[in-house]
């Protein structure tokens, strides 16, 4: 069941923290190791009984809206709006769920309760319909979005723990079908923004649309030229505040298209990357191992592959530098087998806890000079200059009219910086950091 | 002669600075008018002798660049480098100017003052070899030249009188035929960012790359395919530090295209635009009045045409809101002739001087609440949008293998935030003037 790792995620996050902050002044990083260790057996721990819909206000800063309703301020709340990510359309307002029909959805939940999550901890009710959910419960998309779901109620969980904040969360909804859920903590204790975000979108697509989506650029034959699909995803990512905390990245989605002689076409994307703003060895190998031993459960071939496409994808071809020091990244994955594709894909969504937070922790009470603090605001300007300029999901929201902006943009970083000719001192931490940016190379 | 007009800005608008600041506290923003009318008879006065060469470092932050002789740190310093501008291409370094060379340059120089200008005063010595410039003294490259290399220094000492600081002159050469001379003013005490570039580059264009170069797309006819251009322009954005002085860009350009038949096609380009934190009537008037009086002494229909064309180009779609308050904006002039469509372009670079630094001296001593410093860098993080996603000569620079990638960027401020779902509160300065950017209005 996935609410005990969602809920042992909490609890070992605070022990683990209280741990470590204690030992870290005795012992240094030396507990690094230890901390890996016992935060991965904990998340293994049985479930405690407790787990509550909750109706939290985010506590981040808002202006109001214009519109009245535009802005839904806590969990369940007024406003749904339009899904978020690569394919989001034109957010629509429509009525939010009262207390009333929260109550009724927790009962149905029961008979939903699956392999892949209990709705119970999510951010948020699923986009798609509860009743939908459970006419075809063993359905791939009702898997995915569940495991989408999860992924994200797990890492917010584990986020708000370290930062003490709260995620915003705002619920849209798309006139053509789907929606999607953006959860945003901004200006926290630990994080400058944080945003996760789940989106399930559907509609039709025309063939060229159909062809563009997959990067091998398969032809589809679809009726009359269009093709009924469905897209969802997890995305998400973190700027910290503190220099030595790194920026992380991660998306796992999923595709369907259906032809004109009624055959799906489905395959799977996604992939888990680190920015660090300093190089860290000991923090590059836990994230490359972590993410080797998801992969490696499933394919011996899978690490390396996809650690190369990952070097490749998040590069500043302007700048000849990479945009972090990678982590996977894989797309239109379609065999062995949808099943063991997917479980492949819930290997990684699984791994985005234990990747990034044991970093953090390591780092929460790490000091900062006003030097180190500029110098990720510099990296925070290359940050926004690829996900503008290069990033394929980033182009295509902006270029789809009706879009829902800011889940879009979400992933840029709260603030950053662009010094005329930057270059850092030979031999410096900085010069390091780039070295590595310049000359991708092997963590493990 | 030129002369004229650049040390007397220099003058001019250091006795009005001292004369508006002791007026301010008396009279408030009502000397404003007198002001600008004194700004522009004093633009008139007799030229003062004493200009010299001179060799100052920059006062701004620079790191070492790693590779030794990369940073051309003062006027005439060791380093030349690849042109800037939409056209750059990759940089190589050559020998700098002796002042052996700069001494019989300035013997040489007499020979080709022009009306276009003095070449004491510019920032550095032209791109093309002072030589082939006199051998063509009457050709419009040349006189083009002069013009963009005028206008830079006219506009950065304006610049440095009202700052205090000093521009950092890079001059970079492209080893394909031409080179460009980038100037840069980072963290004054007015300016935030403050970049004027100038670059002149020539060589062989496709016939594919001759036709994507006009907007208008006509087809032109090479020699085996290939067709000898030459592109030069200035180009110039300014961010300040006060939210309450505007952001101002300007850019005026000329390329030459030869065809098979030896026919030679040419035209010129360029507007400039204002981007204001907060909407301030009297500026916004003055701003487009400058411009209109600029356009109105050439065809009564520029300056409405080029008005509207700068509010469509300066557009950022996926925001549903212009970049700034415009200006103008016009490509692909070439009529009614070479000698009328300069001397427009002429009157457009005279302007640009007149239509910022009063604006700036009005509110030098503005002060500002950490709110408004807040909305400015929101606003900021737009004009990186609109920079990184649309700018036609961004995308042309970053696309180019080899690009001057700091002179394309500089127009990048130092600072930008990105808020989730910042929205101004209804009725506030700020939503004042996100409603002017939602619907352009007209100024005069």
């Amino acid at each position: 069941m996935t609410s005990v790792a969602l809920c042992t995620i909490n609890k070992s996050a605070r022990s683990i923290a209280r741990l470590c902050q204690a030992s870290r002044s005795a012992h240094g990083t030396a507990d690094f190791h230890s901390f890996v260790a016992r935060y991965s057996t904990l998340r293994k721990c049985a479930f405690l009984p407790g787990g509550k819909w909750s109706f939290i206000r985010a506590g981040t800063r808002q202006m109001s809206q214009g519109s009245p309703g535009r802005i839904s301020l806590g969990r369940y709340g007024k406003g749904v709006f339009l899904a978020a990510g690569a394919a989001a359309v034109t957010g629509v307002l429509t009525a939010g769920v009262s207390h009333f029909q929260r109550a009724e959805m927790a009962t149905k939940v029961s008979k939903v309760e699956e392999e892949e999550g209990d709705m119970k901890s999510f951010m948020s009710v699923p986009v798609t319909d509860i009743k939908v959910l459970e006419q075809r419960k063993d359905a791939m998309c009702t898997r995915m979005e569940m495991l989408i779901m999860e992924t994200q109620a797990a890492f917010c969980r584990a986020l708000e723990e370290v930062d003490g904040g709260t995620f915003r969360v705002d619920r849209w909804s798309r006139k053509e079908g789907g929606g999607g859920i953006s959860c945003v903590m901004q200006d926290g204790k630990v994080f400058e923004k944080a945003g996760v975000n789940v989106s399930v979108v559907f509609g039709n697509l025309t063939e060229e649309a159909a062809k563009q989506m997959r990067s091998r650029g398969k032809v589809l034959k679809g009726k009359d030229g269009k093709l009924p699909f469905c897209a969802m995803g997890v995305s998400s990512v973190i700027h910290p505040k503190n220099p030595h905390i790194p920026t992380v990245h991660f998306n796992y989605r999923y595709f369907e298209i259906e032809e004109a002689d009624g055959t799906k076409q489905w395959w799977f994307g996604g992939g888990t990357d680190l920015t660090p703003v300093y190089i860290d060895l000991e923090d590059a190998a836990h994230f490359h191992k972590t993410l080797k031993k998801a992969c490696d459960k499933h394919h011996p071939k899978y690490y390396p592959d996809f650690k190369k496409w990952c070097d490749n994808y998040f590069y500043i071809r302007h700048r000849a530098e990479t945009r972090g020091i990678g982590g996977i990244f894989f797309d239109d994955l379609d065999s062995p087998n949808q099943e063991e594709v997917f479980n492949f894909v819930k290997s990684c969504a699984k791994t985005v806890v234990p990747c990034y937070l044991p970093i953090v922790y390591k780092h929460l009470n790490d000091s900062f000079t006003p030097e180190e603090k500029d110098w990720q605001q510099v990296r925070r300007g290359r940050y926004v200059e690829f996900n503008l300029v290069y990033d394929r999901g980033v182009k295509f929201g902006l270029a789809t009219p009706g879009s829902r902006i800011e889940s879009i943009l979400m992933s840029l970083p709260l603030t950053a910086r662009w010094e005329y000719m930057h270059e850092p001192t030979k031999g410096s931490k900085e010069a390091e950091m780039l070295e590595v940016l310049r000359n991708p190379k092997e963590w493990i």
